[in-house]
């Protein structure tokens, strides 16, 4: 990926999580400028770690290492997060790189709460105008993700990041990468060079794919502020879950 | 929950991962006793977390706050997760823990792989007889976690970890317990005493209380080795997604 953003002259800066010995877990070290009741004392003698959060970014006074990793997401045009699927989720320390670095006052808890606009997220948020892509390895077999599969559709999988966190913080989020049965790529057709091409296949086109026509909160399509998809939206033959905040078409809506 | 165990005459062990320094991240320092070359290098001159996770359960070298883990959970007849909803999943801390603790060749990794057999999991697994339930907070009100709720249904939501995760290794799987809008409880009805009474309840009825109705893999729902529900299962209006692996009815099938 790096090689052939690079030679098609874009600037690139890497995030190697394990190489930076990243600290995944949020506690009291990251709010070092944390002194005002609301911070250090959640009612209960703890932490709040919103409020520490808040108070930290407003701040600036959280750690350095996550001001650098948002300096990094405000500077990019596209976001790529590559990682294998780890019981159906993220490994435990990238999704410390999203507890962290996703502050409060930075990636949610922002914009104006009002009866037809309930925060600047799904589809506004730091991130607009940026695009992002995951990039997944699992080991599991294709048709184990696919819309019967045992382990459920792989979109619905990656949803909560997908939907939850990219597009929440205003990314246009590509559809994502998938390596299957990643173990043992070298005994399918093809193998590693055909995954690898595909991959940079992906990267070539980044700026041109067409991102998840998920529905913007604050244009119409949810009641405020129950946030609940409005009744007359025609969503075909989706009721319920996940599926109803695709628009059909990227066009429609 | 401790409390209300206890004073049933239970006995209760706590893994309060903050208080005991719990490392998030599964790197080398996991496997002191990997020393195959399957092990230490994945063909690429990187660690294999699947060889060294399986070689270093089998082998009894996994570090020394993994055993006692596991053997917390081969103790147990119930397992509680609680935990805050962050960013639509488990905050890394916890991630990490099941990382780490839920070992190649001990949760995963098992058993036969035949035509109508495929691996001691979804219902097999070193865990069952064994109750497992989620307690979670989370900052959402309800309907944003409604069947309809922009940030799709808490059950879809949970599902990597009550399917993937808990179902996955054998547990019974409670429905679970959440709390919604949890920073704001002092303003509604009842408040903290209503949650933490409910919560109680959960707990005296945890030997009572019906699992989720999950499908198991190996007894006749699903194609082998392709793992997709066969056709000729009802699911009703049920087509696609996390729902068609729970029965309609804990009886069916």
């Amino acid at each position: 990926m790096v090689d052939e953003l690079k030679s098609q002259g874009h600037e690139v800066r890497v995030s190697d999580l394990y190489a930076m010995g990243w600290k995944p877990q949020v506690d009291s070290h990251d709010f070092p400028g944390a002194t005002t009741a609301s911070s250090t004392d959640n009612g209960h003698g703890g932490l709040s770690v919103v409020a520490a959060s808040r108070d930290g970014y407003l701040s600036h006074t959280l750690t350095e290492d996550v001001r650098a990793e948002q300096e990094k997401l405000l500077w990019a045009d596209a976001v790529v997060l590559q990682f294998p699927l780890w019981w159906f989720s993220m490994p435990a320390i990238l999704k410390g790189w999203v507890d962290r670095v996703f502050s409060c006052g930075f990636a949610y808890g922002t914009g104006e709460h009002n009866s037809t606009h309930w925060g600047d997220r799904y589809g506004e948020g730091p991130f607009v105008g940026k695009r992002a892509m995951l990039v997944v390895t699992t080991g599991g077999m294709e048709g184990h993700y696919s819309s019967r599969g045992i382990n459920g559709p792989m979109q619905d999988l990656l949803n909560p990041i997908n939907h939850g966190v990219l597009f929440y913080t205003g990314f246009d989020v590509l559809p994502p990468y998938v390596v299957y049965s990643a173990a043992r790529l070298e005994g399918q057709a093809g193998g590693y060079k055909v995954v690898a091409d595909r991959l940079r296949e992906r990267v070539r086109t980044l700026a041109a794919t067409s991102p998840i026509p998920y529905r913007r909160q604050n244009y119409g399509d949810y009641e405020i502020p129950s946030l609940t998809l409005r009744e007359d939206v025609d969503t075909g033959d989706v009721k319920t879950g996940f599926a109803l905040h695709v628009r059909a078409s990227p066009d429609e809506g």
